[in-house]
């Protein structure tokens, strides 16, 4: 493949014109938006916005005449049409450590003879603190199991509350089948919580085609909401009348402004609700979501599957002999957005590379992590980067005391 | 008193230097500040440079690069010297209901053996909800306990796990004694937890000199931190080891960039944060607290306890006619910086008020309620607001089917 090739694609891309709607930073390849997504250009002025004329004038009236007050629904229903939800069972609030607390209280307290949250070893470690939490706080009502990502299915038995996964592993980019193991699961009566911080936005996703119980998601990535924007939660809406969680607050009642003394559960999803929320961020991430209008998440995949194939051949013909290879799911038709190489200087390899702007990410031990976010990821971008990684293994650009700085990259 | 003389005692304020940090709301009296604090003119540019630069163009380094990793320490500490506190025993994270949750999780597991949270029945109703929920999930192992507030002395007993209170009440203003409350609490060995959400920035508390177990409070209340910004949490150092919370997370554990699937809590209160933190808030609130630079928590109580005086006398002078009435504590040096005014019209006279442009809030029954934010209220403020309430009230203008609509107050 030459650079022309990829200029033809980009030529050919029908997303090209999303790119547009965002402020990409100059003089980089930001392949990192799998952990912080680039700035909307919307977001700028709706935050402008907030600051300077409903903050700074309106005040205390920007609640209902801004329409703050209903924005975790407004945003949510905007989510739901990405992930294959219904409306009004999205609902945008806190972090997506305090969400999955929240969905894992509420069904620990619907499967109260059972004992175990059923994870796996590649689930991101905050979800696997949030159970330990629990665990430790219930003295043992229930324990966490975690076991090797391929042997989840097996280790669905009647014992198992609540299996706890993440949808798309952080490193691997390995994707759970998530209508078989939520069937599985059902099956025996455990409940479903999917963790689709890597999904939503990412790679095609139907909580309702698979009857998930229940799912949180992360903004700040793919969803571009801003550095830690809220996060997401799903429920199930058989479950939204029964299910309540353990945290709640004024936001998650009945009728919030009657100030009563007495905890009544508002229907629907608006009780997993529960303080009040960082208007800034949230209106950010509100103008955030335009850039989803009309897009298809089955064709922004393909296009993503085409990115990350495209820089794994380019990256294993070009470098294979400097020691990098691809680590985790290599099919990639099943697998997420990001790729994932592994290299024993990785950490060495990926300062040299930002230092001239190719942004990637570290992760321990040895893994060296590139997001496709093909709403904004143009395949010239990926032609360069790969380029770019050539040139600092082939040269051992890595080994510098002082790596070269920044500069732009055509 | 004159209009002249408010003019006077404005002239002689020393915090009129404060004033100006502030982009006041124009053509508005506005006295709402105890639900949401006015725009700090620092925090416009910095929530620019934070979505521009920080956000737009350096993207994920700015965790590093520009300090947001460490800002709910940092800000914690700026908010330690205004509620007594030593430096490294507050941090700033999500919301005040989820740092409740947090902190009352952990008090809980520290008395295993005891089955009582107490309160009173004037507490903010989000934190009794939040104790319901928890009471609720651990199927009554705990129980939440209210009495009047008067009462809470008497009632704290060898049962009591936590006493669990708010330090100023949000429609009376009184402020319970948190020393006393603190050490009967401990003297038969209940834990404490105060809640400052009307008292950081408004009055002085000194959460050390009373022993306090653990506090949360607000910040886009007093403190100016802009719609929704997280809320702040204080662990007292002698329980940073021992207290753990049910709800946890990455931001919480000693080495969150190691990504080990077991969660051991840092050392400190940094075990008390859990997710990524939504910085647009966070950086809107850290400019805000550059305006306490200075501040004598005790001076500004002085002017708060004038100006809530001033404006109570006005009204009863002027308006006892009116059916008007001070609701709650009367002694101004033992009460909060809000006054509430019961009337048996209450919602619709608050409506004529803020049509006018003087703005105060409605809270159920019958209360109007009026902040005095001596940062930024000034006395002719003070003068004027009751003016118009007497006007309003007079010429019964609540009784209109139309308000006036908004018009500059002079």
């Amino acid at each position: 493949m030459k650079r022309k090739d990829a200029l033809a694609l980009d030529r050919a891309d029908p997303f090209s014109k999303k790119r547009k709607l965002f402020k990409l930073p100059k003089y980089k390849i930001y392949l990192d938006g799998n952990s912080l997504g680039v700035l909307p250009k919307a977001s700028i002025a709706r935050v402008k916005h907030l600051v300077e004329v409903e903050w700074g004038q309106d005040l205390i009236t920007s609640w209902n005449e801004h329409g703050w007050w209903n924005l975790p629904q407004v945003i949510g229903d905007k989510i739901a049409k990405l992930i294959g939800a219904v409306p009004n069972s999205v609902v945008v609030a806190d972090t997506i450590s305090v969400n999955l607390f929240k969905v894992l209280s509420a069904a620990i307290t619907m499967r109260p003879e059972r004992k175990v949250v059923l994870s796996d070893s590649g689930n991101f470690p905050s979800d696997l603190y949030v159970a330990q939490g629990l665990s430790r706080f219930l003295t043992g009502k229930v324990d966490l199991k975690t076991v090797e990502p391929e042997q989840i299915a097996e280790a669905i038995s009647e014992d198992v509350a609540v299996v706890m996964l993440t949808e798309t592993d952080y490193r691997s980019a390995r994707r759970h089948d998530m209508q078989a193991i939520t069937a599985k699961a059902h099956s025996v009566g455990a409940l479903v919580i999917w963790d689709l911080a890597h999904s939503a936005g990412a790679v095609p996703v139907d909580v309702m085609a698979c009857d998930a119980d229940f799912a949180v998601g992360c903004t700040y990535k793919y969803l571009n909401g801003g550095p830690g924007a809220q996060a997401f939660l799903f429920v199930n809406p058989r479950l939204q009348q029964s299910a309540v969680p353990a945290l709640v607050g004024w936001w998650g009642h009945a009728n919030p402004f009657a100030f009563s003394i007495d905890f009544v559960p508002a229907d629907g999803v608006r009780r997993f609700q529960s303080g009040t929320q960082g208007m800034l961020n949230m209106v950010a991430l509100d103008a955030a979501m335009d850039a989803w209008k009309g897009v298809s998440m089955e064709r922004l995949y393909a296009k993503a599957v085409k990115q990350c194939a495209m820089f794994t051949e380019l990256v294993e013909h070009q470098c294979g002999e400097f020691g990098v290879s691809l680590y985790g799911e290599r099919n990639f038709h099943q697998r997420g957005s990001h790729v994932c190489l592994q290299h024993p200087h990785a950490y060495a390899v990926i300062q040299a590379l930002i230092s001239r702007g190719v942004v990637g990410d570290f992760r321990a031990p040895n893994l060296m992590r590139f997001g496709f976010t093909p709403l904004y990821t143009s395949y010239v971008d990926v032609f360069d980067a790969a380029q770019h990684l050539h040139e600092v293994l082939s040269k051992r650009l890595w080994n510098k005391k002082k790596f070269l700085t920044i500069q732009s990259v055509t």
